[in-house]
């Protein structure tokens, strides 16, 4: 089973997964928890391009097409693998990241970035994907409590982006339906870790009685 | 004008620009010769990844991506300001390659690579496309000819791979009669020149009168 995470930074998806997988551990499920570019080299390389941060006059479609060679490489070496040993994979951000930054809120369009993904991944969807659903307002206000400073311009603007993301991340939830189910990441860690397990386990009950 | 060269290496296309180059400047034309990555530092940083010999693990899906993130890059940063500025581009080496390439001899398809490499380019295609045409074996009686050795089993398996790029190559110029021009590269590197300046001022005179 590949389970897919997305959501904004901030919304705890790492620490509720991290209880998650602990839990299913203890229950002798077999997890590889991974993340794009998820440690193998040439992936790794290429992240390292994305992210140079000299790389200021990077065009949004390169972004776009470097990430899906990543996640291509990261597929072949890591996710395919994992999933023939009967592994469940959980991976932090996948597809629907790259349609939800450069389809939807860098304007590039969710299908144009959708075709060259599919390219990468030969139609590999995630069995399940979960979506840490967070107001980019409240994503704000934990940085204000957590840094203790003053919202500024730059965070205001990084807000607008933000909504554009999670528009665009509910937009997908609603063309994907079996696929995405939606986590209140505005409730408590535990909640939010508690909620986790609950769906995860509910998807591994039902791929079992099939 | 938008022109590219495609073809194997040793068949003479770079001698055969410098000599074409020479006498399109004297008559006052002002060309940008450039080549993919083309000297742009984010195009340079990924075809490092491409090239780096430690990257045996790499996915021709992976790499079909990569070139085509380069080809944006050099698109956006070299190929389109110059040709804004009224510039004759000439670019060794461009999308025919990936399709001839990833496409035909590594069996990814050529609509399929075609389709990300339009991503790439939206929709930019050269207006002349000089196909530097060769037998493989005759490049590789140069090869014998030039280094004094033995061919060896790897030459011959690469002889295999590089009929079906030329054999692909050969197909990319009947889909698209109005933008190839074919230049038997087998002639001498003097006949050679004298063909590719011929084929350019004619393109050249050509698009002037319409």
């Amino acid at each position: 089973m590949f389970i897919t995470l997305e959501g904004p930074e901030g919304s705890g998806k790492t620490s509720a997964v991290k209880y998650a997988v602990e839990q299913l551990e203890k229950m002798g499920y077999q997890i590889v928890q991974t993340r794009e570019p998820g440690g193998t080299p040439i992936a790794e390389q290429i992240r390292n391009v994305i992210l140079d941060k000299n790389n200021k006059a990077m065009d949004p479609r390169t972004e776009a097409l470097l990430y899906a060679a990543s996640r291509r490489q990261h597929l072949v070496e890591k996710v395919w693998p994992s999933l023939k040993e009967g592994k469940i994979v959980i991976c932090d951000r996948f597809l629907d990241s790259s349609l939800a930054y450069q389809g939807g809120a860098r304007g590039l369009g969710i299908d144009e970035v959708l075709q060259i993904n599919l390219f990468a991944t030969e139609n590999t969807w995630p069995d399940l994907t979960l979506l840490f659903d967070l107001d980019p307002e409240i994503g704000l206000a934990r940085i204000e409590a957590n840094s203790m400073r003053e919202v500024n311009r730059l965070d205001l603007e990084n807000i607008k982006f933000h909504r554009l993301v999670r528009n665009t991340f509910l937009d997908l939830a609603n063309r994907y339906p079996n696929r995405f189910v939606i986590i209140d990441a505005s409730k408590s860690r535990k909640e939010v870790g508690e909620e986790t397990l609950k769906v995860i386990l509910d998807r591994l009950c039902k791929s079992n009685s099939i």
